[in-house]
């Protein structure tokens, strides 16, 4: 037991490290798990997990986690969204064959960071360094990431686990600028029994998604979300994601000065995914707070970041 | 019994409706799931279905069966595809905020027809009708299918189960032109010891996607698969979609003068989804011949094919 | 003299198609210039012609007859226009050598067909049948028109004349559907003191295009325009190209039941390009009737139509 | 007569700025037409310079000094360019109205970069620092210049001055890395007979365009062209703009360690327009060296560069 103030306060810093987990301890651009590893906290899956997670489906619902994306989805400047439809070389034909085949056939152009999103672990960085030490200048191609891209990701099944922040604050909506760090996590796991485990992909629900049509200046001016030290602490966890029905998962504003200071400790620093823009209204209207969740990122070579439509079952 | 020659033909035709299932008899356009119905033969899954696909995973391994999308993919003529990597406003910084935060954005434009695919029900029709009786002046808009759009799909999660023709024909590569008919598959089912029933996924296993990169013109030229009447066969069992580890799934060259006919029966005529480039070769490999199947395509609205990367889990 | 009814109105015909020109009377898929022809009333461009056009520049000042195209440019949906600045390779970077060059570059995303437009004569036609009979099935390929692409087109060099509409009819805005045919077209040549002639460019002045961000509703609903009759005039007369500071030339409401009868007129049928969103309030306001017309349309190969600015020089 | 040593050190740094011009001696971030100009050596132009280059057109032979542009052009990483016909609506159906209307849209995807340019004076710098003392930071947003961009550059209306390297060194193509300076400038001007004055722009004839689709990969790897003193006698020039038959108009490799230090001397320094991929082999050949040059590029707003087609009449 320390004897003095000082003394008191170092044993408690040494304290917070542990809790924290290899954030704030460790030279992050080293992984844990090698210096050739582009999956990071995926590495948390193993078979075991992947069974225990299939034996929570016990009642047969599934859900959408993706949310619709189109040319009216916010999305911040210069990012834009169009699909165009098109039925090539049938203007004026019955169709091809005596059968009389005929085909719609589609084009997207678009920047992906729109809508529901994960997040690869090349997407943000600090001063141009990236998960597990790889520089921009080294890996992120104008023609696509030469390391970290989507296509790397292996499939995201694990037990997933709902916190439903909303019911927790008894609102809709919660408020924009609410930070979520280790207290309302752990009082939000308590009240609803639930306990956060390596390998679980935790995703926070907040109501506001919702937003989305009705107020689209106020949904993406800020947002409820993850705080600093409560990053920290799932990371000390080792989840393999972390999400929100939110567009960027971390609280703004910021809780300090710092810009997407949380985006830096999951991804850059964690090898920890984000799950933006995740529709978890329905599963927790159903109060499933713990489900089998899988991922299949569509596997476009070098991609920073992918659309995708996760689905939740129980 | 028949007692002469045109009874027993008779009988015949009437026993091979039965077997071919609505796609023979019925009005095509009238939807047995109603006139307002988008899904198809989604409508099969049910949660009594999903739990028992859950209970298939019995060794906690999971599979991508998305094979890579990028500009090197082999596709169709207009057909391309591209990524762009940007790092928006960071031009000389070294950062954003004191923590210095840094990003890579990604830009895709192209066709969506590429690489790992679903088929939505708005994708092929007959001379302009498509499932349920849509036609497509109606509803395939330019900036986005009123109807039948991939936002519509319900999560697809089933029973999976994959026929190893590769193996059954003793190659790695089934040739080009060889189709899968009521025989072929009720063989391969019968020695692999599975049954094909409602609400299933099947998908064929042939080795053809091992061409990408070896022999793109090969790949895209022909492919094995399925027959027309290996189609009607499948309608009739009720299943939820069919796919296979290649382009188009059906055989080519087609087995008569017409033209994409198996995308006819089942998109348009039966509501069944096909899922094209699979990559199966790892299931195969492992003799994972039932799995639990889970794809949540990316929600575009509006649109007619996703770019895809369903999940095995066994 | 005729001496019957008959034989009267068989002579009144026959003039009409004199006054009328070759729209009315030869089969006009077939071009004056030949089966191979590709350029149309291009052919009408001489050397003596550009040297006499030359000699129309008078006092040294030049215009702009494009107007500005960006994504809130009016456009006809599913058309949209995008370009996005980035900045290759230079995230965190002083810059390229001990120079420390750097540089924007940009990418274009959007329909041709938004802004000051050429029509190419592969643009439009009737039952898709095209300039000199060319039949879309054979040409329109979706990679790019294999024939009557803009990369054909020659240089546009002509005698330009502008015909102020607005001042003939009083107003800084001529109302939508007011048609110009021949009374209107002569009226105003003659009080302007120009006459129309063969290998000229005739640019219509109505003040239209000033709508543009002021009330695009109403920019986009209609328009003051040439008409059916007016078009078979100016064809008679052997121009090369016809605009106007309007969408789509013609006016709207159509005269008819028919719909864009006179781009069918111009493009298809006499091998006349047309320019839309002429910029003509500068030259109006000079009172430049007359003057060297001079366009050099990207040479995008394939291309249907063009952005385009061509230039004014007085 | 200088006296001592230093004395004439001095009068040979002073004779050198007087023979470099501006881009030795004074603050170039400081444009000579003001603070707020955005259009640099454009000033140059006057209605007299005008109304001369238009007596310059004696024959009335007009030329393309743009090449085509599509998907095959050359271009560096990550460039490309794509274009794709579409037949809007009429999948199935004889056309719009009794007269069966039926066309053709063209959608463009692509960087600018590619085939014949205009380089704008936002396009390269020192060290984010542009035309006019721009910053990249304050004007470069990815949604558009909001300064320097295209849409502001005047009509190019000019004295057209051809310099045929090609004959000169007696080469159909001038070999890569032959620098062009003042003494290979005047030189060729001597012979040809003509003078370069204030205003003119000024075009290199090197025949290294002949090499696209020929050898693609020499043609992008290197090239013939204008060299760091060649680009400083220029600009003492008042010349508007200069351009050559290459993709990027300065002596490639770089005569010493500094990357396109003739862009910056150019663009950023002097506010002097680059025309690159100009198609100069038939005025070449008909020993143009003197014409009416015209170039209005697209307007398409906040661009940075744009595809042109100049025209060339004489």
């Amino acid at each position: 037991m320390p004897r003095t103030a000082s003394a008191l306060a170092l044993f408690a810093s040494l304290a917070l490290t542990q809790l924290a987990g290899p954030a704030a301890a460790q030279d992050w651009t080293k992984s844990k798990w090698g210096p050739n590893d582009e999956i990071g906290a995926a590495n948390y899956i193993t078979p075991e997990l992947v069974m225990k997670a299939a034996q929570l489906v016990k009642v047969g619902k599934t859900y959408h986690l993706g949310i619709e994306t189109n040319s009216k989805t916010p999305a911040f400047p210069p990012r834009s969204f169009k699909i165009t439809i098109v039925q090539p070389g049938q203007a004026g034909i019955p169709g091809l064959g005596p059968n009389k085949t005929t085909y719609n056939d589609d084009i997207i152009d678009g920047w992906v960071g729109i809508g529901s999103q994960l997040d690869g672990l090349g997407h943000l960085g600090v001063e141009y360094v990236y998960y597990n030490g790889n520089k921009g200048a080294d890996f992120a191609d104008a023609t696509g990431l030469k390391k970290l891209g989507i296509e790397k990701v292996p499939p995201l099944v694990a037990r997933g686990v709902l916190l439903d922040m909303a019911a927790h604050l008894g609102t809709d909506v919660v408020k924009e600028g609410t930070a979520f760090n280790t207290k309302e996590i752990e009082d939000v796991a308590k009240k609803q029994g639930v306990e956060i485990r390596q390998g679980d992909i935790v995703l926070f629900h907040t109501g506001w998604v919702s937003l989305i049509g009705k107020d689209d200046k106020r949904y993406g001016a800020a947002e409820p979300g993850l705080g600093v030290e409560g990053a920290k602490y799932l990371a000390g966890k080792g989840v393999v994601a972390v999400g929100a029905d939110t567009w960027g998962l971390e609280v703004l504003p910021f809780e300090t000065k710092t810009v997407f200071e949380v985006h830096q400790i999951l991804l850059a620093m964690n090898g920890i995914y984000i799950l933006e823009n995740m529709n978890t209204a329905a599963l927790a209207a159903d109060k499933g707070y713990e489900f089998l969740f899988v991922l299949g990122a569509p596997r476009i070579t070098g991609a920073v970041q992918a659309i995708i439509n996760p689905i939740a079952i129980r």
